[in-house]
This record gives structure tokens, C-alpha cells and sequence, in this order.
């Protein structure tokens, strides 16, 4: 592994034969080393690793870390406080020349080290294992044994005297007349005499192990964290047509009339607004309404069938306005705490100027003609993919890279990629690596609905979030299973008591460290998906996957105002392409509709900004429930202070009821105590006793409870007011 | 990692941005690459990976593998015989420049492929996936597309034959004129007409395959095989003192009188004779008796106190004879079948000529004298270890090898490994490896009984076969987790019905692949060893331990004639030292003795040499029997044919009885028909029916029934003869 590898190399070259600390099984890590891991800024990276060495000599241990762009004590020392580690810190302040800090390691058992830091910049973060045999820390130890056995001699303290003399050399200032000293002590002739004190004085092996050798000290290869951002892993996505957005029926939407909407997706909660492609349409093979192939002269077309004598993908669509309105929407925008989302889809419409100017990123028929998208018989002659293959691949990738430049520019930080999967992968790997060294903090959302390899493959190359499969996980069992997959992270090989068990995921062949690499992001439709689910469960089928979508996953978003009002309608039976999709026609909302969802969506993304314990995946946990129309999980903060347990009928057709058998203990909750479940939809509180506690939800009324666990009761008073 | 990384720059390096196609977590492997998995001749590897594109093209992928030293066309074409690998072996036989042969991958479920080859000369065996994506095979499968939706124009037909023109340019003789034909068709005028013979000829495809680019191909990184002739793993160990192997009492035991043993040894039936150290011994703190400060003259001292006036590591003790009689010995053991393995101890007494010639390869002390070994309070006079950290450490470790170099030359072509945990790892990856590239057919056997990382780490750096902690195995549950820890493979990740169901270890924190690379060796009993269980178990249990270990290992062995003769006298209550241990003193045996277990210990290595399915340790399979003093375990040969069913009475003390209960579908038993169990170690045969039956051991006479399980009986008369 280049892990391994590394290491293996620097233990060769640094001091040949005599490196005899071996660094096995490090994590996290992805592939080897081969990708980063991610974090966002604040998180805690917690590293293990198989450290030890031949014989019987004591070792030491360190994790190092350094962001790559830090200056010299750029971030702070983190970790435990122990007096070790104050001991690792200022030997890093002292070696920060290269800004490298350093915390050392704590064995576990069976040779397993742990040590932790804290990545509080956003970038990219590199982290290392350095071990070392330590000759004075082994001298020491078996120092109290022959106290032990009364057997220690002149020559024993003699041998400690020439140890601590070497590290003189390495010390500095009143270390080193410390050490200086202590060599003279141990030297002299009342030594033998004062032998108990010399091993029992703590300061001296302090002292020693802050100027410990490591002329042979065994390197493991750099592994790296990506550091994004919170809203990498917290975010709440609203996609919407611009062209939709007109206040009045009969009129193109604007980026001002975007601008208008924008009080309403905040009072929903909103954070990430996402667009589809803002820019010109071509009009050759334009798609009518419903997908039909032929087109009225007063079609609008599809968004994603990109590129005109107006522009391409770096020129905004006439009827939706100026690049001036784009930029005045973002500022507006973010007045309202709201990231504009631009969508990336890399295909040209056979009237993109790419198709004149670049031919050869064409792939082109022997009757001269371009290969237009088909998968037979289906062909869609309104879109020219790209052709990667083209010997003239480097322009190809240094033009789709400047479209991303492009927008940037404009103020966008927040990207949807539309299709990656049909692009290769080392382009993804190159295209976002540069843009996250120039802009650290642009955030991109795959639209890969493939294989989960491929999907996951994406995730690692540098995607900061992904679409999942979650439209299409309506059970029980298979959302269980699929968070199951989705949350797991390289598992300590020591497990921490009370720490979640990771069960075997429901995919034999998923990486058993997901959660280090892709953050799922849910959503309960798009423009591309209106499930069967949501087609017949009517209203309360829209509240309960809102519901899932919102609490399962700290990314989720919606397509609106089609989800807020309920549209259920297919193109056709079997289809899940909406009836009159906003894909090809322009649709007028009526964003005071009675019957609109938004007043419930904006409370549970209330519930979300409130509660820490819903702003990220990792902690989330199954309960149990004897019906298997009711699903109940529970997520927590970090410092498990924020409790939240959710129920959600996944029968949009009948009142289910039945009892949720609660792990009291791993939930720090009082077997002995009642403790309050407050209802944050509903408003209402239920006091709890044990374990098993009965719940009923209702369909016509709301078919979920986002409870916040409350541990402890104060006094009796209270529980009359709670119920 | 190594393999990824490697990848990555073939993908970077040959066609840069346009090697689309991705090899993810491939299996086996160690580490990443970092160490050789491990083989014997005519074993097979299964190796699959990941392997996918971006996309919808068609992709094909295959495995590589070489002889590291392989002549070309040196290995035959392995792996299934299909039409698909035909091809495969064709194209490498016409690439065997390098020596390269090649096997198609196939698809399973998941974007997981996999193929397999057969090792079949000892040395080092490389081998390699390569992965591409094939326009012709996209072309071909969308033109059965086309052809079932009726749309195929003379323009798809024109672009396979360009497809096929510039493959022409890839191939030879027929083949290319065969390629130039097939493009003609294909733009022929009546191409079209022809159409749908066109898209069902299948000479065309496999044509075409054979010829595929590889232009933009990616290949992984090599990963190595490690193949060891068969004895590597199947072996069966006697270890005895040369000195107490003289015929008549009183008298030092020669090398001659080994010699004169090797009957007994042959009848027994083992193949590996393994001698304690034969070199001059120390007389400085020489030991006595029982390992007493105070040595007499007459005293012996341990063979492992090596090195004395007469020499050191390449010299062989007076009194055992010469090297003449050394060289004899070898040669007479080769005519029973017989290899003599030697004992490696680099450890020096202070007569050693190494003291003297090289004082810079020990650790002085202020006071100039060398330090001795100690565990405080515990001083080991008698024995200076090396001083790996010495600067002089290349002198000392080229000396260290050229002690393996001086037996094999002596026709030694076994060595087992006195304590290598204490020694560097770096020492022994160069040291084995060295050896190994020089001389293939070596053997190693680690004396590491230390903790198990450092046991597995010495596996993986090379040594062949490890000791274990069999001896403090006793229970059911040990015993069962332990060998279920040491017999896992990477597992398949797409299980073959049947397969063998892999439970989590043990202990949480080993690696999950130990029978890649680690080599158990089980002893019932060393010098070192009288475990609690023999010194109090008596015959029955030496009985029950040395069945457990000939049939759980492949590779055990005994330290006779102690164990034989049941020797059960520990130096002083709590010891697992014998009393009047032979590494102080000589004994003379009689190997008549009446009560000996040479006769039960030869039919139980008959049974191993007659049954491949006690010949590796993969297969076991753990079975329940409802009696926690009975274990039951099966063993079956790679082909399913031989299927060894063992049941031993783990109570040295009491009758036992319970139930077997079997999983007769996973045996391939038929739960219709009667099956025979016939005791290869009573004769005695039993009818058995159906899940459960019956079983009864009885400590006096023989605790255990290795069953030779009889799958179909042929007639009712053999009922009656078998009953």
C-alpha cells in the first residue's frame, strides 16, 4: 500500500537495518491511502494502528498531523492533556519548522495504539504514525524491577548516565542543564545510595522521553483528510425551475423572480438552493412537452439540453435574465443564509458552440455526422456527449474545469454534477482535486443514480456528497439496511464499551467504511423521480419520506414546489417522470395553496437547526418495534447531551400502532426513572417508563414523532405539566 | 497502497487521462501488496477484484501471472478451459516474451470479477489484473439491440468495420486476413441485407477479443505468490537430543546413533527430524542439572549455550561426531523419507569466537564487560545476545545468513528458528528473502511464542511455519476459535453455495486472511513445554492432544521420546519445565518400552499420509456435539472425495458421551441413505443415519475416532460386513 510502502522506504533509507518499530493496520484510511478520508472542520480524526517491535524493549508512539498549507503552528495542539502529550506538543512546537504537530500514542491491547486530533481548518490534512524503541524508557523500566529484586549496581545506573548524556546533546536550555545534572547524579558517588529516589523521580523519565532518539524511528507513509466545510455534512437542499418562478400564471420565470422566492425557501428552512442548468437551450431535436419528439415553436425545451448560438455552459439562458440578476441573486441569497447551487451537466445541445468551434470533443459517425446519446433503441438526438477518448483530451479537461472556474467567479461554492458517472474517473480526480486546492471550499453533489461501486468510486475521487438510493428504500428492512451501509466507519478494532455494534451490512461486497468517504444525501423525489410511493400515498406518504429524508440524513433535499404540493401524477403508468414535468414546460405555483406542505416543512427544518443530534449520520441507531409499519431510530450529539428518537408510520393508508423496545442503558437513560419524550411536530409530551413504551400514529393526521428525549425529570409538578 | 498505487501510474503514464477503467480491492492480498501471500505447488489462486468503468461501455479484464524466474511458455495455461480463455491463453502465448500468461476474468454480481490459476513451480509467482474497456464489444452488444428494435443502418454497420480494420493492424497470419475479410463484409454493399447473420456470427467476437486494444488498458500493481513445495504445508515433526540417542545407557549419544534411530523415527512416520543445536557448547556459567547456577564438571550444559574454543555456529559438537558423520546422517535420512531439520539460535555463549573476532556485534557495559541476557531479576550469564543496533550491523548480519548458507550446503534444507521474535524484522525479510531467491526449497519454521501480532508479522516476512499457542488450547471453545482464527482465507466476497461460512474470530483485533500467510505448527510438548494438561492427564491425554494436533495441523510435530513414553514430571509444581529436563542433562531411552505410544503414534501419521484430507487445514469444519468435553471436527480433500470426520473425549479422566449432530447437505451426505463411519484407529466400523448420532470415548482406551466417512454403501451384505 503506499501506506505501507512509505513507510517501508523511510525505514530503509532513514536509518537502514536498525528501524525496528513496525506500524501495521492503520485507520482510518481509505484504499490504503490511495484516497483521503473526510471530515469537516471541528471533528475529531481518531487513528489506531498495530505498533510494536522485536524483543523486549519499551516503544513510543506519535501521531503527527499538519495541514498542508499551515504555517509553522498553524493548528493548535490537539488531543489528550495528559502530561505525555504536553510532553509530544512541545517536542512539535519545537519541530514545527516543518508544522507538524504531534500527539502520542496510547497502547490499548494487543499491540493496538490509539491517538486522536482535531482538524480545525479547512483544506486538506496530512496525518502520520512515527514509533520508535526507546533505550532509556526500557533501562527505566527494568530499573524498578532490579529495585524490585534488589539488584541494581553502579554499572545499571552507569548504563542510565550514558543514555541521558546522549540526550543532552538533543535538548535545549534548562532541559539541558536538567539532564546534564541527572548524568552527574547517576554518575556519582552517593548513586548507588540514592537509587530509590533516582527511580522513583518521575521528572527524569518526563524529561527523557521529550528528547528520545529517533535517529531509528519508523515513519508510516502520509495518509490525508479532506476538511470541508459544516455544510459538507450538514445541508438542506431546495431545487426549483427559475423559469417556474414567475409570480403569475403565463409568464418565463426569471432569476429576479428566483430572487422573490427566496423569504419563502428560507421560512421553509432551506439553506442550499439548487438550479437546474440556468443556461441557453438549443432548439435542434428540442424535446416538446412530456418528452414528446416533436416540438411546438413555443416549447421551452430541457434545461440539460445545453448550449445555443446565445451561449454555452458558461452563458445564461436570455429569458432568465443577466449575469448582473445571477449575481445580485447570489447576494441576495446569502442575506437569507442561502447558498445558490448551480447544476454542472457536461453535454452540449447540437447548437452548443463547442460543436463548431471544438469538433474533435466529438465522437463523429463514418458519414461525418456526430454520435448523438442513444442507449438503443432509445436515442436522443438533442444531446452530444462528450468524447473522452479524444486525443485532444487535455484541452477538453482544461475547458470543463474553466466552466467550474467560471461560475466560482460569479460567487457559486456549491456545485450539483449532473451524470458523473459517464465521465472518467481520472477527470473527476484531477478536475476537483484542482478546484479544491484553488477553492477549499466548493462543495460538490454527485447525480450518480448507478452502481454502488461507481458510486462509491466517485465519493472517494473527491464528491463531497452523493445521491443515494434512498427514493427507492421504503421498507422497513431496506431503509435498516441501507443506513446501516452508508454509516459505517472504519471500526475501532477496539471497541469502545456501550459503542455502537456495527452489524454485518446488507451488501456483502460494501466497503465496511463508508461513512470515512461518502455522505449521502437524501432525496424523497427530484424532477427525475416521483416514486410509486409517493404516486399513491398521498399527503401522508409526502410527510413521512420528508420525515425520513430529513432526520436519516443531515443532507437532504427536496423538488419544489412540486413536494410541497403533493404532486403525485406520472407521465404514465409505471413511469416515474412526472405527468407535464417541469422538465419540458413551465409551470405556474400557487405558493398559497391551503393544502401546501411548506408550513411542516418548515418546522422540521427548524427541528434540524435546532438539534445537533440530526446534523450528522454517524451516530444514528435502530430500535426495536414489534410492527413492521412503525421504523424508530434515535440519534445523538457527539457529547450524547441532544437525544432525538423518531418514529414514522410507513403506511400511508392505516392508523399502525405497537411498542418501541428502547436500549435504556447504551441510550444513558434511567431504567428506574421516567424520563419525557417531547413531540417537537405535535408539540406534545409523553412520559416514558422502561423500555417498552407504546406508540400510534395516524396517517390523515401526521404519521411521525420527532421526539427529543429528555433524560431527567425535575420534579413532580412537572410531570403534571407534561401531561 | 503498493498495488493501487502502482496501477495509478500505469493509468497516468501509458495513455494518461483515458485509462478508464478502475481495479478496486483485489483478493488475496497482504497488506496491500506488501508481503507475498502463500502457495505450495499445484495449489490454486483465486483471485477477484473490483473491476468497472465509467459509463455504459462493455469492459473485459484479466489476470496475469509469472514464474519470477520463468523461461517463456514455463507455466501451462491454468484456469478454466472456456471458450473466453482460450483466447486469453492464446493471446499470452503469443506475448510470452515476458513470460506472462493470462486468464480471462469473469463477471459475478456487483462489478466483482474473478479468475483463478495454478501455481505449480516453487519460487515466487507474480501476478496482475489488467482491465479494458472494449469498443468492439460495446459495438456488438448495442447491435443486438438495434437489430431487435429493427434499427441498424449501413452507419453502425460501418463503424464495427472500422472497429475491425484497426484490429487487423493487431493481428497475424489467418487471424488478420480473417479480420480484413469481416471488415469488407461489413461495408460491402449487401452488409446491410446480411445484417442479422452478421450480428449472430460468433467467430466474429472471439476474433475480435483476441485482438482487443489495450492501449488505454489499466493494469494493477504485481502482488506475489510465495509457492513452497508441498512439506511447507504437510509435515509431520519428531524432535530429539542426539545426545541421549545412544543405544546403551551412560554413554553421549552421536550423530552415528541418531542415525541408528532413523528407523524408529521412519516407522512412526515422520518425515521431519528436527535436532536441537549440534554446535560446541559454552563453558563459562555453563548450566547443570534442572538449569542450577552451579554446573558440575560432568555436567553438559544446553545446546543452546553455543559456541565454544572449538567453534560456534558452522561447527558440530566433538562429542556428536563430525561433520563427515553430519553430512552421512542427512544422506541415510533421505532414504526413509526422512529431512533433518537443524535448530538456528542466534545466541552466543561467552566462549563463542564471535566474542572475540567481532566484540562490536554485542552491547558492552560502562564497566566493559558484554551484556548478558537478563529479565530482571532473572541474568542469563550463559548467553550473549547479538547486538542488532551496533553500527557494524551489515557485517553482522551478512555473518548471521552465511550460518543458514554453511548447513544448506550440508544438504540442510529445513531450519527451525530459536526465538526470531527477538531479532529485527527488517533482519529477517532480507535474511529469508535472500535465502529463499538462492534456494527455494527452504524451510522455516518461527520459535516465536510471543504475542500475535509479532507472530503474524514474522509470517509475512517470511517464515514458512510458525509454532502456536496449541499447547494452552485445551477446551472445546479454544481450540475452536483458535483454529477458526488460523484457517481463514480472504474470503471470497461473493460466496460459492456451500462455501464454508467464515465466523467473525475470536479475537477482534486479528487479521482476517491468517492461512494467507501464516503456516500453523502444532506441538503437544517441546522441551519448553509440559503443559498442566499432560503432567495431570496421563496416557489419555497425550493420546487426545497428539490426535488434536495430527489431525487439526496439517504441519505438527512431538519432542520425543518424552512424549511417547508420556513423560509428566514438571520440574516443581507450576513449571512447564520438565524435571531432569534434557537441556541439561543426557538420558538414555529404551525404546521398547512396553507402554509406549510408537505404535499409536505411527497409525495416526499412517492415517495423515493416506488422507489428503488431513493434508491441509482449510476445510475444517467445526461440528456440534451436545457433550463440551467431545469435539467434533471434519476435514475433507479439495475435491470433496476424502472426508475425515474426528471426534476426541477432551477428558483425560472420564467416559464421555453425546451426540454428533452433522450438517449432512454441507458434507454431501445423503440424509435419505445410511452412511459408514469407519475408525481408522480402532478398524471398527459404524452405521450411521441421518444428523444425529451416537458417540462414546472412553479415556483407558482410545480417546478419539478419526472416522473415514464412507458416503455410499453399496449393498445390503455390506451392511452386514461392515456391522
Amino acid at each position: 500500500m503506499e501506506a505501507v510502502n512509505r513507510a517501508e522506504e523511510t525505514m530503509r533509507s532513514t536509518s537502514e537495518g536498525r528501524c525496528r518499530v513496525v506500524i501495521e493496520d492503520v485507520r482510518p484510511q481509505i484504499d490504503a491511502g490511495r484516497f483521503p478520508i473526510k471530515r469537516i472542520v471541528g471533528e475529531r480524526v481518531v487513528v489506531e494502528a498495530d505498533v510494536f517491535c522485536d524483543g523486549h524493549d519499551a516503544i513510543a508512539a506519535a501521531v503527527r498531523y499538519r495541514a498542508d498549507d499551515s504555517a509553522s503552528g498553524a493548528l493548535p495542539a490537539a488531543g489528550n492533556e495528559s502530561g505525555q502529550f504536553a510532553v509530544a506538543a512541545q517536542r512539535c512546537e519545537s519541530a514545527t519548522q516543518d508544522g507538524w504537530h504531534e500527539v502520542s500514542m496510547t497502547p490499548l491491547v494487543n499491540d493496538r495504539w490509539r491517538a486522536e486530533f482535531t482538524v480545525d481548518r479547512v483544506g486538506t490534512c496530512r496525518y502520520t504514525i512515527v514509533g520508535w524503541v526507546d533505550p532509556f524508557l526500557t533501562w527505566h523500566r527494568e530499573l524498578q524491577k532490579r529495585l524490585a529484586a534488589g539488584q541494581v549496581t553502579a554499572v545499571d545506573l552507569a548504563i542510565g548516565a550514558d543514555l541521558i548524556a546522549a540526550a543532552t546533546e538533543r535538548a535545549e536550555g534548562d532541559d539541558q542543564q536538567r539532564l546534564v545534572e541527572w548524568a552527574r547524579r547517576l554518575r556519582s558517588e552517593e548513586a548507588l545510595a540514592h537509587r530509590q529516589q533516582i527511580g522513583e523521580d518521575a521528572d527524569l523519565p518526563t524529561l527523557m522521553l521529550r528528547y528520545a532518539s529517533r535517529e531509528s524511528a519508523t515513519t508510516h507513509g502520509e495518509l490525508q483528510v479532506t476538511v470541508d466545510r459544516e455544510r459538507a455534512r450538514f445541508s438542506t437542499w431546495y431545487e426549483m425551475f427559475p423559469r417556474s418562478a414567475a409570480a403569475e400564471p403565463g409568464r418565463h420565470g426569471t432569476l429576479k423572480d428566483v430572487a422573490a422566492r427566496l423569504p419563502y425557501v428560507a421560512t421553509m428552512g432551506f439553506d442550499v438552493l439548487y438550479l437546474p442548468p440556468i443556461h441557453p437551450i438549443g432548439t435542434s431535436f428540442r424535446k416538446g412537452r412530456n418528452n414528446s419528439i416533436e416540438a411546438t415553436d413555443d416549447d421551452v425545451g430541457s434545461p440539460w439540453g445545453i448550449g445555443s448560438k446565445e451561449g454555452g455552459h458558461k452563458a445564461i439562458h436570455p429569458d432568465l435574465g443577466s449575469l448582473q440578476d445571477f449575481r445580485q441573486l447570489v447576494g441576495a441569497a446569502q442575506e437569507y443564509g442561502i447558498e445558490i447551487a448551480l447544476d454542472v451537466a457536461f453535454q452540449c445541445s447540437p447548437d452548443h458552440p463547442y460543436v463548431t468551434e471544438h469538433p474533435q470533443w466529438f465522437r463523429h459517425r463514418p458519414d461525418g455526422t456526430i454520435q448523438y446519446a442513444e442507449n438503443p433503441p432509445k436515442k436522443y438526438q438533442d444531446i452530444y456527449p462528450f468524447e473522452f477518448e479524444t486525443e485532444d483530451w487535455r484541452s477538453l479537461w482544461n475547458e470543463l474545469k474553466s466552466v467550474f472556474d467560471f461560475w466560482i467567479e460569479q460567487g457559486v461554492r456549491i456545485f450539483r454534477v449532473d451524470n458523473p458517472h459517464t465521465k472518467p474517473f481520472p477527470f473527476w480526480e484531477w478536475c476537483l482535486g484542482a478546484i479544491k486546492r484553488e477553492h477549499a471550499d466548493v462543495l460538490f453533489l454527485a447525480e450518480a443514480f448507478t452502481r454502488p461501486k461507481i458510486m462509491y468510486r466517485l465519493a472517494k475521487l473527491g464528491f463531497t456528497q452523493s445521491y443515494t438510493y434512498f427514493a427507492w428504500r421504503n421498507s422497513k428492512h431496506e431503509l435498516t439496511q441501507y443506513l446501516m451501509e452508508l454509516t459505517r466507519r472504519s471500526p475501532s478494532l477496539v471497541r469502545a464499551t456501550g459503542a455502537r455494534e456495527l452489524p454485518a451490512p446488507a451488501e456483502d461486497t460494501c466497503p465496511s467504511n463508508v461513512a470515512e468517504f461518502f455522505r449521502p444525501n437524501f432525496w424523497p423525489n427530484t424532477p427525475d423521480i416521483l416514486n410509486e410511493h409517493l404516486q399513491h400515498g398521498g399527503r401522508s406518504a409526502f410527510m413521512a419520506r420528508l420525515t425520513l429524508a430529513a432526520t436519516l440524513g443531515a443532507n437532504y433535499g427536496i423538488y419544489g414546489p412540486p413536494f410541497e404540493h403533493c404532486w403525485s401524477a406520472p407521465r404514465e403508468p409505471g413511469s416515474e417522470e412526472y405527468l407535464d414535468s417541469e422538465k419540458y414546460q413551465i409551470h405556474y405555483h400557487d405558493l398559497n395553496r391551503p393544502d401546501s406542505l411548506s408550513n411542516f416543512i418548515g418546522r422540521i427544518n427548524r427541528v434540524r437547526r435546532e438539534h445537533a443530534a440530526l446534523q450528522s449520520n454517524e451516530t444514528v441507531r435502530f430500535h426495536d418495534v414489534d410492527n413492521d409499519q412503525l421504523i424508530c431510530y434515535s440519534k445523538s450529539s457527539e457529547d450524547c447531551s441532544d437525544l432525538i428518537l423518531v418514529v414514522v408510520n410507513l403506511d400511508p393508508h392505516h392508523k399502525q400502532s405497537g411498542f418501541v423496545n428502547l436500549p435504556l442503558a447504551d441510550l444513558d437513560l434511567d431504567a428506574s426513572q421516567p424520563y419525557q419524550v417531547h413531540d417537537l411536530l405535535s408539540d406534545s409530551r409523553f412520559l416514558w417508563h422502561g423500555a417498552r413504551n407504546y406508540v400510534e400514529l395516524a396517517p390523515e393526521i401526521v404519521p411521525a414523532h420527532i421526539f427529543q428525549v429528555r433524560r431527567r425529570v425535575r420534579s413532580e409538578r412537572d410531570f403534571e405539566y407534561y401531561l
